[in-house]
């Protein structure tokens, strides 16, 4: 498929006539082939337009027909072939069996979301039959189901070109739930994003739904995004990257004259807490694997675990040491984009040139463009509670070890932490107490506790939590991972004294789909 | 039991230093003893770390002793007797009979809430069981379950002195979520709120709970609200009441350095659609239960029907002549307070004043103070959608019938409606078609749909819906109104290969208690 460099409006492929963008092959520096023009504010009123003409249908296609689109959303980017995984490895620098084990990610999160949508519990039914005979007043018959929010905003980010962007996470709740998508690309991966974009267009066409489901726009700047966002069509909007281009957001979607919920996933350093018996017993160990998850992706992970926290003596040295010798044999990585290895030697330059740290070790100098050296740097709790610098997360594969003198300012320095998306705990049984002290803290933080494991990885499924208070993200009651994210993009309807022939099937005294439903307070299948 | 006047912040009673408030009686405009000196910062201070003390230790509560809670709570407000509905009706000048009616209503509430907390849905539980044989790579285990949010401020709201006010709909579900709960009082009915504030304060005591689960303050202005609103320790808030008002509220809450939901109810007119086979079959008596409508609780309910639409002619004449009767017949009634009154008084002004209205019916005249006369004016569709004047919410016994030339221009009119919590249609068998082409305009645009009933009176209920898209609420996602309400407060915690020693009960392989639980995608009970 030859790559045109076009705006993907509807079922249209129309040549942007703003600032083109140019995906840049971060390994090399050789800038990619086609530019992309960007979209205008006539573009987005086009997308929009579309969108908004196609909700009301699209949100009522049966429960089959929409699982089925998400499925053949996934075959078509499967069908994509090599030429999809070798255009993203060229646009992200990211290893071919990453992107592979991403798009699979991807295809799988598509279906899981058709799974979701055909078992119906997103309805989440409700119905409370009428009492005509109840005392002093009689009970009408009311009926709950959700519907769909409207045609939805998504930003693709730039550290998944796949799972996290055209046809990520994001996109599959939305489309789930029955909103039209508008995808505002990434300008990182346009080539990658056009191939998803058209395979989700094609899809669109073969499931013969209203060609407004799907748009696909570019553009440099924020004047695309800031539009989409404050179109009175759009009624939601997912958003993961930077916090300040999140915030921004946010704050526009906050302004509109009806505001609107904007998800979006900022900043979370995901601390990591060393417990006594656990770093008594395998400090080293722990050194090694720890520096083995902080380098994962060029540490270019939203669940980066960017501090390490542990009170001070031998058994935490020896995971210092241990770390610090695998960080400084770290072969030096290729970053996404020369904005992020810019960002992130500018992060890690205030740590290095901060008095209250102490380098542990750097990794290797890298030949090419956009390589970052892996970093672990040491400070004291005092110092770090004292440092908005030394708290604010640093995009890349760089930590923090903060030495605590004890359990209690461990505690303290939990306490203090901003909302993240992930806490971990490495503890053996000894440590139990321990980590119970901590638990309600680390719920209080974190829309995801690990024991044992690393942040890094992020499981698509039931029970994933991908999260956080703010300003891990805009909104700790959702998650952006996993089958739950659907609720995002829905609202429930109460229908009272409705006829039967108007009522939504989900609705229908007969239960014609099978629906789990809440009957008079009791689940009945 | 005396009224002290006092703020009462966790077990104790203490006396406000700002300017006092004091009641008034609407129908006699007699001052009621006792005065309410405000609260300071300091106290809103004391009030706040109390809830955050409490927070840990409450949202942890098992089902049954939060349950138990709520219960007791339902136990102490009715064994105050006859002094609540005195006292209630002395500050509202709403009938003894409401009162009565809504202290049932308030305390059901509680119990329905009880009986939520105990059948454990909320909590929401996914089980993804550990897979670590799964090819190219395992899977951990991950459970998921809600968890509070944390201290929560209700502001109490002038319609429901006892519902929808210090241990109302708000306060309930935070309970019931976990969540500690600071009320600031209406300042309409001080003594009301003192009185159940009490009630709340012996429950907490009788089940031997953290006192700081609840403070009651009282303020004038805005003071106590905002700094409540502003603390960083309160993580949610509810309010009911003006859209100015409300919207205020809101901007501090999202203007905070960690934003946090602000449930506001705010603004709804509640369309009422007369289709044309009913309201030819019936619009005499349309209009008599119309009237009905409009003039329960004086018009002061969220819900009240401002707004009629209906294709003009002969049957929509015989249901404006029959309404207007009607309204013509009816009494004056005393307004919740002077306040509302003088609001009421203005806004029926501006439309009568408006050259593109005319008055159909004035109610009479009362003899005593704050009584309101019951209105009913007419426009054409025309002038209705080109003057802002005629959409906004008077919020009393007032309606507008808007007469539409015929269906696509209603059409037209329901499109541009702002969000609302209900809309309802008057229909006969033979409007099935026009009531279907209507139905996903109402479903984009209110929380409720009603068919041949009229929008006052809400249910508690598991599938009932008090909310809509804004600016009826500030967040069309959730409910003020039945069991659904308790999902505003709680978020999704992952926890990932935790221990089961380290599990909350509701996580632990052994489900000790009793949970419906979605273990691999399957209901598990």
């Amino acid at each position: 498929m030859t790559l045109e460099g076009k705006l993907l409006i509807g079922q249209q492929a129309i040549e942007g006539s703003r600032a083109a963008i140019q995906a840049i092959n971060p390994a090399t520096g050789e800038r990619l082939e086609p530019g992309y023009p960007g979209g205008t504010q006539d573009d987005v009123e086009r997308a929009c337009e579309l969108a908004w003409t196609a909700f009301d249908t699209y949100r009522e296609t049966s429960l089959e027909a929409r699982a089925g689109f998400l499925e053949a959303v996934a075959d078509e980017i499967e069908a994509i072939g090599d030429a999809l995984i070798e255009r993203a490895v060229a646009e992200t620098g990211l290893p071919r069996a990453r992107i592979q084990g991403e798009r699979g990610r991807t295809c799988g999160q598509l279906r899981l979301f058709a799974r979701t949508v055909r078992a119906g519990e997103w309805l989440d039914v409700r119905v409370d039959p009428a009492l005509p005979d109840r005392q002093p007043l009689p009970r009408a018959d009311l009926r709950q189901r959700h519907v769909a929010l409207g045609p939805v905003v998504v930003f693709g980010a730039s550290n998944f070109p796949l799972a996290f962007s055209v046809a990520g996470g994001d996109t599959a709740s939305a489309l789930a739930a029955g909103c039209p998508v508008i995808v505002k690309a990434h300008s990182a991966h346009p080539g990658t994003s056009e191939l998803v974009g058209r395979a989700i267009q094609a899809a669109v066409k073969k499931c013969d739904l209203p060609e407004g489901v799907f748009s696909l726009l570019f553009g440099s700047g924020r004047e695309v995004g800031q539009a989409l966002v404050t179109d009175p069509r759009i009624k939601a909007a997912g958003f993961t990257g930077s916090r300040s281009g999140g915030l921004a957001l946010w704050q526009a979607a906050q302004s509109r004259p009806e505001p609107i919920p904007f998800y979006a996933e900022m900043s979370s350093i995901n601390p990591v807490f060393l417990l006594p018996a656990a770093l008594e017993a395998r400090g080293k160990a722990l050194g090694e694997a720890f520096a083995g998850s902080l380098n994962m992706g060029a540490g270019q992970f939203c669940t980066n675990p960017g501090l390490v926290l542990a009170i001070k003596g031998p058994a935490l040295d020896d995971f210092v040491a241990a770390a610090g010798e695998a960080v400084a044999a770290s072969a030096a990585q290729t970053m996404l984009t020369p904005g992020i290895f810019e960002a992130y030697e500018s992060g890690v330059a205030a740590l290095a040139d901060s008095d209250r740290v102490r380098e542990i070790a750097r990794g290797q100098k890298g030949e090419g463009p956009n390589q970052c050296r892996t970093g672990l740097f040491a400070t004291s709790a005092e110092d770090f509670l004292a440092s908005e610098t030394l708290q604010a997360e640093v995009f890349g594969p760089t930590s923090l070890v903060v030495e605590c003198s004890d359990a209690a300012e461990l505690a303290r320095v939990a306490e203090h932490l901003e909302g993240q998306l992930t806490a971990t705990l490495q503890m053996d049984d000894a440590d139990l107490d321990a980590a119970r002290a901590l638990l309600p803290t680390l719920e209080r933080k974190a829309g995801r506790i690990l024991v044992n494991g690393w942040p890094t990885g992020v499981e698509v499924c039931d029970a994933m939590v991908h999260g956080g208070p703010f300003p891990a993200t805009s909104d700790s009651r959702t998650t952006s991972v996993g089958t739950a994210a659907i609720f995002r993009f829905l609202r429930p309807v109460c229908y009272q004294d409705m006829p039967d022939a108007l009522l939504p099937d989900a609705l229908k005294a007969h239960n014609p789909q099978g629906l789990d439903r809440l009957v008079d307070g009791r689940r009945e299948g």
